[in-house]
């Protein structure tokens, strides 16, 4: 099966990495910054080109939400499998005749950053049930977490996520305010942040969840409302009440 | 300098242990669950106690919050210092004719986890410099991340760790309520969690902001209220604000 990877950013870099330390052959990989295809396919030995698009059977675009529809017109191919990489566009988002598939794996990217890649799990959607069936057989054989997933399902993968990166990276935003107004060094709060996810391997987060909501310890509570005030004040009371819901308390 | 240490909980061993570490000598570990307090007397090869309270020129008392007042009245001793390991309570909470302090450890323990002491900051506090000398050197031996702490400090200290470490607990809870929803694994989404954490490692958790919110994409924003519902979609539209917020968007 002829390979082409489409993009020359984190997605389209970590990708094309993936394959050749799993010895699957890229034909290409095509895209318009020259000087980022240049150094991908020095590094892993893939021919790159910024014109001419190669022949493949399965065509793997990796480049930003809003810039998936135009990037699959120029699959002109009709005979062949093109899936985009987006954890939110449906796979209809792809404009051409050819047959469709979404190909998502879930992790954030950086170039400088190395990966396991056996351990990102692969969301898969295809139009029926042979290009399904290809499009497992490789994620199997980067990852070891691999998943069927409709583009319905894929909404509440990207919104999981929603929940336990981007709106955690924020509270370690407000977190760090508050340890900066006192002059504390946010790095001391590292090892308490490295347990609290090191918890979540083992046991439930629901069953691991500490704090001064969950014991109903209504002094601290109001004692932090006090110290608190707009929008880190409004995230406290949203989660406290958040907490005592869950727990009924 | 002899020391002994007043409880038999998690923190209680874990201080126990990170001294013996550190060869350390500790008189006694006293306490009222004999089971306990024998356990980690076979384990520590440190004499233990329910009944009699050995000589000491320090008591570390590592009780919970709402017991410390109780357990510090049975230290009868005037000549001694006597630290607490709350994060919250002021040295007051003590209650004898001693000198007080404060020696907190910014971790959250459990017995069955090891632990890497010398990463856990400690937090100092005394009534006169000689002590706070005494309290600094002697967690200096145990860490390398050791500082001076006010009471009105370890409150913004116990406050930045509800937000980086509680409220991020209930963030997972929440999100694996959306992905169990959905029957996808929760452990799918371990890879994107450590990522996220890795990050603020290197760096600014401000800089390292992703997702709908700080890209103010209002499709996905719009879309993903109309999946969630009650307490969810309030930490949705809270969380969202405070990054539009934070962002000037």
């Amino acid at each position: 099966m002829q390979i082409v990877i489409i993009g020359s950013g984190n997605v389209a870099y970590h990708m094309a990495k993936a394959f050749t330390l799993k010895s699957i052959p890229l034909a290409q990989i095509f895209g318009r910054n020259e000087k980022e295809l240049s150094k991908i396919s020095e590094e892993l030995h893939i021919p790159y080109s910024t014109g001419h698009l190669e022949e493949a059977d399965l065509y793997i675009i990796c480049v930003s939400d809003h810039s998936v529809e135009e990037v699959s017109k120029i699959i002109t191919k009709k005979n062949c499998l093109v899936a985009h990489t987006s954890g939110s566009l449906p796979k209809e988002a792809l404009s051409g005749e050819y047959r469709k598939a979404s190909f998502y794996p879930l992790q954030t990217f950086s170039k400088s950053k190395e990966l396991e890649y056996e351990k990102i799990p692969f969301f898969v959607e295809a139009e029926n049930e042979k290009d399904q069936k290809i499009l497992l057989e490789l994620a199997s054989q980067i990852s070891e977490k691999v998943m069927e997933s409709s583009h319905e399902k894929r909404k509440y993968i990207h919104l999981t996520a929603v929940f336990a990166c981007n709106f955690v990276n924020h509270l370690f935003s407000r977190a760090k305010e508050i340890s900066d107004s006192q002059e504390i060094p946010f790095d001391y709060f590292l090892p308490l942040i490295d347990e609290t996810v090191q918890k979540i391997y083992e046991i439930e987060p629901k069953q691991a969840q500490t704090g001064p909501a969950v014991r109903n310890d209504v002094r601290i509570l109001q004692l932090h409302e006090q110290l608190l005030k707009d929008e880190s004040l409004e995230i406290y009371k949203t989660m406290n009440h958040s907490i005592q819901k869950m727990y009924e308390l």
